[in-house]
C-alpha cells in the first residue's frame, strides 16, 4: 500500500480484524482537479482515437469527426444507394405534408415548412453521426414558436416581423444547441428524464390536437392560447359557426389515416402504406376540392405557394430591443426541446442497429443545422420521432435518405408548388392529428405507475401542465418535480439496520432479508447516500432515533444493553465538512450513551477527508473496519475479552 | 423469506452461490406512502411521546410542547434565578448599544433597537427551547432591511413609510418562520451549509464593517450600495469631508474594544470585560462628548431618543400594492437567514450542554415572536451568535435571562433613554465593526480549502458575490453552488473497478487498495449513487468505456479475454425508469459483445423496481448475487466447469 497506511497504535488489541482500511494514495490538487474535469465533461474520452497519431493523420480524423460523411462516403455502395433512395422518397412523401402542417401549426406561411425539410437535411447529411435520423420541423417546437413568440407580436397583424422572429429565435437555438455540444454540456438534456418526455410528449399531443379543432371545424377566429379551457370556451362559444362540409372531410381522412396506421402497425412490412397516406390524404383532398369547389363551401385551402428554392434570410435576423428577448427566450425552450427530442431518437436507433452515437458531436450537427437553416428561411428542425421511425422501417442506410429527401423537396419547391393550391386545411389538421395520437403513450405512463410512483408523478405533472396551463409550464413542472426527487434523494437518505445473514459473515437489510439475526449489543446501520449539509442535520436525528428505538427495544425484552455503533459507509460516496461535523457530533453523542462509534469500509473519498480533517484520530484508527463482519467480530472480541479501562475508555462517565 | 422469494429456474448450476438476494416484501401502496411521508416529514417522530398516555396527560404534554416554559418553570429555582440574573444583567448590557448600532444600520429609528430587545425575548423565553439563545437583533437581516426596502422606499425621505415596511416585513418573515417549522419544512434551511454560512456571514461582515465608514469618517453623503466598489467610490470621492475627530475617537474605541476582546478570549474567565465593553464605550463616549461638546465640531450623536415602552404598530402593517411584494420579498430572505443563524446558535450550544433542541419548534418560536414583534414595533428579530455565546459564557440556565435582559431593557425604555443624547455614532461604528471582525472566520476558510474544496468554492463564490455585489446575490451564488454539488453528484456519479483483497474474498477499489488483485476475465464495477434519469446516459458511456479499456489491456498483455461484467450494487441506493432502461440498454450492448453481465448486491428499492419492470426475468435471477465475492465465484466455477451451450446461451453471435 501507498504512503496513506494506517499506522494503528497498538497491535496487542487488533487480534480479530484482519484487513487495514486504506487511505488512498495522496494526489496533487492539479491531478485530482483534472480528473474530476474529465469525468465530468468527457466522460467518453472522445480523444482517445487521436493518441499515437501522426499529424496528419489527426487532422483527418480531426476533419471526420465533425464532418462524418467524410468518413462513411468513401465506403458508400450502390447496394446503399438503393435503399437511401427508397426511404428518401418514403419520407419525402411524409415531409412535405406534414411540414406544410407544422408552419402552420407555427402561424408560419406553409412554404417554410418546405424550405425547412430542404436545407437543414443537406446539412445534417454531413455532420451527422446517426444513420436514421431524418430532418425536419416538429409539432411541439412548431406550437411553441406560435405561442410564445405570438405575446411579442400578432402574427395575422404583422406576419412579416413574426417571420423574422421566428428565424431569429432558429438562430439562437441553434447557437444554443451548438454550443452545449461544444462546451459538452450535453449532460442538461439528460435532466428530461423518460417519464418527463412521455408527460410532455402526450400533453403537447393533446394541446396540438386541441388546436386543430379550428381546422376541423372550420372555424375563421380562434383563442391564442393553448390551455385546454381556453380552447373549450373558445369552440363552444362559437356553435354556430361550425362548418359540416370541413368537418365531415376532416373526420374521413382522419379515419382513412388511422385506418393505415393500425394496418400498417399490425403488418410492419407495409409500412409503406401508412407512410404514404398522408401524401395520397393531401392529393385526394386536393382533388376533391378542385372537382367539387368546395372551397366555396366553408372548406379553407392552403392557397398560392412561391414556386423557387429558399430565398437568403440572414438579413432578416433581429437583434434588437425588444425582440431580442422574446427570440432569446423561444430560441432556449425550443432548442432545448428539439434538441432533447433529436438526441432521444438518434440514440433508440443507434441502440437498435448497434452503432455508438456521440451525444455532445450530434448537438453540434443539430445545432449548426439550425444556424444556417435560419439563413435560408428555414425555422426550428430537429430528428422528429415519426419520420425517423418511417425512415428506419424504410431501410435507409445512411444519412445519405435525408440528401434524397431534400432533392425531393427541391423539385417540389421547383415545379409542384401550384400543385397544393386547392389542398384541404382541414387534411393537414387530420394529418397532424394522427401524427399527435401516436405519441400519447398512455402504455409507457401505466409502466411508469408499475414501477415507480413518482417517475409517474412527474409524466402526469407535466401532461397536466402542458394541457391546463401551458407548454413551458408544463416542463417547468416536471422538471421541477424531478430535481426535487434527486435533491429529496439526497436530504433525505434511507437509513436501515443490518443482521447478519445465517450461516455467514455477511449482513444486510433487514427489512429486505427477514431472516436476517440481530446482533447481541450491536446496532449496524447502513447509510444510503453520501453525507451532505443537506442531510447532515437528518441524519443526526434519525440516527439518534435508532439508537433510542433500539434501547427501548432492548430494555422491553430484558436483554443486553447496547454497546456499539457500526455505521456501515459502504453506500456513503462522499462526505462534506458539514458531514464530517455530523460524524463528530454523533461521536460525541454516542460516547455521551456509553456507546462505542465504529465505522465500516468508508471508501476512497470519504477516507480522504476524514483523514485529512482529523477525524480520524479523533475516532481512533482502530476503529474503522473493512467490512461490517470484521467490525462486529472484533466488537464481540472486545465484549467478551478486553478488559473495560482497555476497550471501553468512553466507559467514565 | 416472505413472499418475494427468488425461484430460480434450475439449481443444478448453483451450487457456488451460497445466498439469495431477496425482494423485499410487497408493502400496500399506501402503507410505503405513509413511510415515505413519515421519514420525510418527521425523522424525529415528534408523537412518539405522545403514545400511550391518557388525553388529560396528552393535553399537558402538547401545551408544553409548544410553551416549553411550562415544562422548566415548575422545576426553576433560586440556584438558576441567580446565575440567568448575571446572564441576563451582561446581555442586556450588550444588548442596549449593539441594539441601536443595529437600527441606526437597517436605517430605522434608533429607538427600535431597544424596542426590539423588549418584547422578542419574552415572547422566546415562554416558546423557545434553548437554555442559551439570547434573542435580538441582527447586523446581516439589518443591513439587508435597509438595501432591500431601500430600494423602494428612500429612508432619509420618507421615513415613516420606510419604518411600516420594515414592520410588514418583519411579519411576513415571522409567518414564514412559523408556518416552514409548523409544516415541518425545516430542512430548507440544511440547504445553507457550513460553507455557505462562513462565507456569507464573512461577506456580509465586510460590507457591514464597509458601511461603518460612514460613521468613523463623520461623512453626511454615503452611497445606498452595499457593494465594496460603490463604498470605495463615495468615500475616496469625498476625501476632503473626512473628520479627523469622528475618525480619532473611531479608532481609538475600536482599539479599546479589540483590546479587551483579545483579553478575555485569552483568559476566558473575564468573559465580562469584553461583554461590558461596548455599554462603557457608550458612557465613556457620551461623556467625552458632553464635556467637550464635540457635537459642534464634527462628531454626530444620536440626539433625542423617546421615552416610553413599545408603541403598538398592528395598523402599521402594510399590506397594498406595491409595496407588498417589497415587503414579502424582504420579509422571505431576511426570515430565512435569521432562521438559520438562530437554529444555528441554539443548536451548537444545545451541543456543549447535552440537551436536545427541535428544529421545527425552534422555528415556530422564532416565527412567533417576530409577529408579535411586528404588532410592537420591534423589527427581525433572532439569537445572534455573539449575544448568545455572551450568554453562555456569564453562565445562564434557562431561558429566564432573555427575560432578565428585557426586564433591563424596558427599564432603560423608561427612565434612561435621555443619557443617550450625547453617544456619538461613530462610538456604534466601532461597536459594530469589533462585533463583526469576529464573524470573519478565515481560519474556517482555511479549513474548507485543506478538507474539501468543493465546499471552499461554495464559500468563496458566497463571500465574493456579497462583497462586489450584493447580500442576495451572494446568497443566491452559495445555494446555487451546493445544489449543483449535490445534482453533480448523482449526474456523474464515481464508478470504480473492484479487485480482490488478498487472503479473503472481500472486493475493494484498487485505487484505494492498491493490492486488491484483478480477476482474470472479470470486470468489477461499482456504481456510487443511484441510478436515475440524471446519469444512466453517463454510466451507460462510462460503462463501455471502462470494458473498452479493459479488453485494450487484455488485448495488450493477451491474457484471456473479458467475460464477465459484474456491477456491485451496494451503494445504488435507488433506481428510476430511466435507470432501468440503462440496465436493459447494457444488457444488450453486453450480449452484443460476447459477454455476460452479472448483478451484485442489489437493494430492497432496486430489486423492487427490477421486480416490477420485470428485468430479473430479463437477466435471469441466477445472475444476481449476494454478495461480488460468490458473484465472481459462480463466474469462475461456469468458466471452468459448465459447458457453453448451457452457461453461455447469448454466445450465439
Amino acid at each position: 500500500m501507498g504512503n496513506g497506511d494506517f499506522v494503528y497504535p497498538s497491535s496487542s488489541d487488533r487480534q480479530c480484524a484482519t484487513h487495514r482500511v486504506a487511505i488512498p494514495p495522496p494526489q496533487p490538487f492539479f491531478m485530482s482537479f483534472k480528473n474530476t474535469l474529465k469525468e465530468t465533461f468527457f466522460p467518453d474520452d472522445p480523444l482517445r482515437q487521436f493518441k499515437n497519431k501522426t499529424p496528419s493523420r489527426r487532422f483527418i480524423l480531426g476533419l471526420q469527426y465533425f464532418l462524418p460523411i467524410l468518413e462513411w462516403a468513401p465506403r458508400y455502395s450502390f447496394q446503399f444507394l438503393k435503399s437511401d433512395l427508397v426511404a428518401g422518397i418514403t419520407i419525402a412523401s411524409l415531409a412535405i405534408p406534414q411540414g406544410i402542417s407544422y408552419a402552420k401549426l407555427a402561424n408560419l406561411p406553409p412554404i417554410l415548412g418546405l424550405y425547412s425539410s430542404f436545407i437543414p437535411p443537406l446539412v445534417y447529411a454531413m455532420m451527422g453521426s446517426s444513420r436514421d435520423l431524418a430532418v425536419g420541423t416538429v409539432a411541439v417546437a412548431s406550437l411553441l414558436t406560435a405561442s410564445m413568440l405570438g405575446q411579442e407580436v400578432n402574427a395575422a397583424q404583422n406576419p412579416t416581423l413574426f417571420l423574422h422572429l421566428a428565424f431569429t429565435a432558429t438562430f439562437f437555438a441553434g447557437i444554443l444547441q451548438a454550443s452545449l455540444g461544444l462546451l459538452r454540456l450535453g449532460f442538461i438534456v439528460d435532466f428530461l428524464s423518460h417519464a418527463t418526455i412521455v408527460g410532455f410528449m402526450a400533453g403537447a399531443a393533446t394541446v396540438v390536437i386541441l388546436q386543430q379543432l379550428k381546422g376541423i371545424l372550420g372555424l375563421d377566429h380562434f383563442t391564442h392560447s393553448t390551455d385546454i379551457i381556453s380552447v373549450f370556451r373558445s369552440v363552444f362559444s362559437q356553435i354556430h359557426q361550425w362548418r359540416w362540409e370541413s368537418g365531415v372531410l376532416g373526420v374521413g381522412f382522419l379515419f382513412f389515416l388511422l385506418v393505415t396506421r393500425y394496418f400498417s402497425k399490425r403488418r410492419p412490412k407495409f409500412f409503406w402504406i401508412s407512410a404514404m397516406a398522408p401524401l395520397t390524404s393531401v392529393i385526394l383532398g386536393s382533388l376533391l376540392v378542385y372537382l367539387t369547389h368546395a372551397e366555396k363551401h366553408g372548406v379553407q385551402v392552403i392557397g398560392n405557394l412561391k414556386k423557387g428554392l429558399n430565398p437568403l434570410s440572414f438579413g432578416d435576423l433581429v437583434f434588437t430591443k425588444p425582440y431580442i428577448t422574446t427570440c432569446l427566450k423561444t430560441g432556449i425552450i425550443t432548442g432545448i426541446i428539439a434538441l432533447a427530442e433529436g438526441i432521444a431518437v438518434g440514440r433508440s436507433f443507434a441502440m437498435f442497429k448497434h452503432y455508438h452515437i456521440d451525444g455532445n458531436k450530434e448537438m453540434v450537427a443539430i445545432g449548426t443545422m439550425n444556424i444556417v437553416g435560419s439563413c435560408f428561411s428555414c425555422y426550428l428542425t430537429t430528428g422528429p420521432f415519426s419520420r425517423s421511425a418511417v425512415n428506419f422501417n424504410a431501410g435507409c442506410k445512411t444519412a445519405m435518405s435525408n440528401v434524397i429527401m431534400a432533392i425531393a423537396v427541391m423539385l417540389t419547391l421547383l415545379f409542384l408548388t401550384p400543385l397544393f393550391y386547392y389542398t384541404p386545411i382541414v387534411v393537414l389538421s387530420a394529418i397532424i392529428i394522427s401524427a399527435m395520437l401516436g405519441l400519447i403513450d398512455y402504455e409507457a405512463a401505466i409502466h411508469l405507475w408499475n414501477v415507480d410512483k413518482f417517475d409517474f408523478l412527474v409524466c402526469i405533472g407535466a401532461y397536466i401542465g402542458v394541457v391546463f396551463a401551458s407548454v413551458e409550464v408544463g416542463l417547468v413542472i416536471a422538471v421541477a418535480i424531478s430535481v426535487v426527487r434527486l435533491l429529496l434523494f439526497v436530504a433525505r437518505p434511507r437509513t436501515s439496520v443490518l443482521g447478519n445473514i445465517p450461516d455467514s459473515t455477511i449482513y444486510r437489510n433487514v427489512e429486505q432479508y427477514p431472516n436476517a439475526n440481530h446482533v447481541h449489543g450491536v446496532l449496524i446501520l447502513e447509510i444510503d447516500a453520501p453525507i451532505y449539509f443537506a442531510n447532515s442535520s437528518y441524519l443526526r436525528e434519525r440516527i439518534s432515533r435508532w439508537i433510542d428505538e433500539e434501547e427501548d427495544k432492548l430494555k422491553a425484552t430484558g436483554k443486553t444493553s447496547l454497546q456499539y455503533v457500526i455505521l456501515d459507509m459502504t453506500a456513503v460516496g462522499n462526505i462534506d465538512t458539514s458531514g464530517i461535523s455530523m460524524l463528530e457530533e454523533l461521536k460525541k453523542t454516542t460516547e455521551r450513551r456509553e456507546l462505542k462509534l465504529v465505522l465500516a469500509n468508508p471508501g476512497a473519498e470519504v477516507m480522504k477527508k476524514l483523514n485529512k480533517s482529523k477525524f480520524l484520530e479523533n475516532i481512533g484508527q482502530e476503529w474503522i473496519y473493512l467490512t461490517v463482519g470484521e467490525a462486529v467480530e472484533a466488537c464481540n472480541y472486545k465484549l467478551h475479552t478486553c478488559k473495560p479501562e482497555e476497550s471501553q475508555p468512553w466507559n467514565n462517565v
